[in-house]
């Protein structure tokens, strides 16, 4: 290949970083893919780096020896997250959300990418530390949402169904009690989707009693695995304790009124941003 | 905000307009980011333009006038998309992933999103002159796949549920028959959903004989809408025709073997790059 001007290899290389968060990516694979030295390449992702703290995008991770290599973090917190979270209060406040029976209309929210793959890095960025080796939900609504923190991990997703499927092969079923309306319900997944001893980050999009949370949780230890978290986009501030007891949410509902249509929701502080 | 270095500014131009698929963003906003003029902004984009084609990563569109700006757009085509279909090809051709009754265990696959965030991208160059305003799935392995169309289209994704949620409000239920089982089911999408006239993307994960697809159809009907393209990751060979008329499959299955375990599929031929 051609040698091209700096300016447009690091655009390139932008890019690429960009497009896969986490993903490990050899320093070798850089300098055959633009044809350059190594001492340029390492120059060049010094500046790449530098611009993404700059403007508080992201940072660049260099992991050393043979089977090292580069990768983008895309790290959110600090004001950068706490905006996201004000701007999903403010849409979950429209009064034309409110539901008969005092639910939430949240879909719209749920299934719009430009969200969800921010509060996908909000999740990352808080659940950093405990290392998942996969992201679980259960079906439907939160699906979107952990498809985003699965990307922002670089983590495989693995989704629980509320039946088993033929298509699936062999599953393990659980039984558990909804905590809120205390029905009885089923819940499966493919004996293939985790092996033993995995780390599993639990993603839903909303939470009250926490019956979903703690049924997925009985999944992942059935198959061998242990629950390293519980992330929800949306708690409900009552009941207080909830059936499973670690959690972190990003949003609470302290109630909703049907007759004036008012949603009483607030997003929960975020830390400083200490990288920048 | 201080200046900054030119590489340093593309660098962040880079992420941001990578980061936003098909999104229009005003020319003032990035002068306003950058502290710049509006011509030294042109230059920028015109490099960045030039460095993603070169690359064959997607190209900058410039739209004119008040309501203007530029957006990224993620093509996919030629080589680079057929090696993506390649790669799934062979993945599906692992003898393990046939189950008793000769299905394929896809959704490993399905829910990797390094895998469906580049078959979004083939989907959005293969749809993009149909210029949908939603892009539609129904529940469940389809949705990962979806939401990366949706990304690359930068249009809201819907999804259809097998039953009704008391959490939606009020809904359309249609049934429809499934193709390949003769068995009656069940649809149903809240009526928040799509707004009369819309223009509508069906995405599924597999074809059978259609009946999923042509029941999606049937939904988006009911509701005013038009269905302007129905895109499947895998069609089955047999039976040839379908009952949705006009699909466009990304592979086609043969057959699977139980005896043998072989799976025979193939990926359909991509349209050479034209942009590049």
């Amino acid at each position: 290949m051609e040698k091209v001007r700096r300016v447009e290899r690091m655009v390139a290389l932008t890019k690429l970083l960009v497009d896969s968060p986490q993903e490990l990516i050899s320093l070798r694979y850089f300098c055959e893919f633009f044809d350059i030295a190594k001492s340029t390449l390492s120059e060049d992702l010094s500046s790449v780096k530098a611009s993404l703290q700059h403007f508080s995008l992201g940072t660049i991770e260099t992991v050393a020896g043979v089977a090292g290599g580069v990768r983008f973090i895309p790290y959110r917190q600090g004001e950068r997250a706490f905006a996201v979270l004000k701007e999903v209060q403010q849409r979950l406040q429209e009064p034309d959300r409110v539901i008969p029976g005092g639910f939430l209309y949240m879909s719209d929210i749920l299934y719009d990418w430009h969200i969800t793959s921010r509060l996908g890095e909000i999740f990352m960025t808080r659940f950093a530390e405990r290392q998942p080796d996969y992201i679980m939900t259960v079906e439907t609504k939160g699906i979107p949402l952990a498809v985003m923190v699965a990307r922002a991990f670089n983590k495989p997703l693995v989704i629980a169904r509320r039946d088993s499927k033929v298509t699936e092969g062999s599953s393990i079923s659980i039984n558990y009690v909804t905590g809120s309306s205390r029905r009885i319900q089923t819940m499966s997944l493919t004996k293939r989707a985790i092996p033993p001893k995995s780390k599993v980050l639990l993603i839903d999009d909303f939470m009250k009693a926490g019956g979903t949370a703690n049924g997925m949780k009985e999944l992942v230890t059935e198959m061998g695995g242990t629950v390293v978290g519980t992330g929800v986009l949306v708690a409900t501030a009552t009941p207080g304790p909830k059936v499973v007891g670690d959690y972190e949410a990003l949003l609470v509902l302290n109630g909703v009124d049907e007759v004036t249509r008012t949603v009483d929701i607030e997003p929960v502080y975020c830390k400083p941003d200490e990288e920048a």
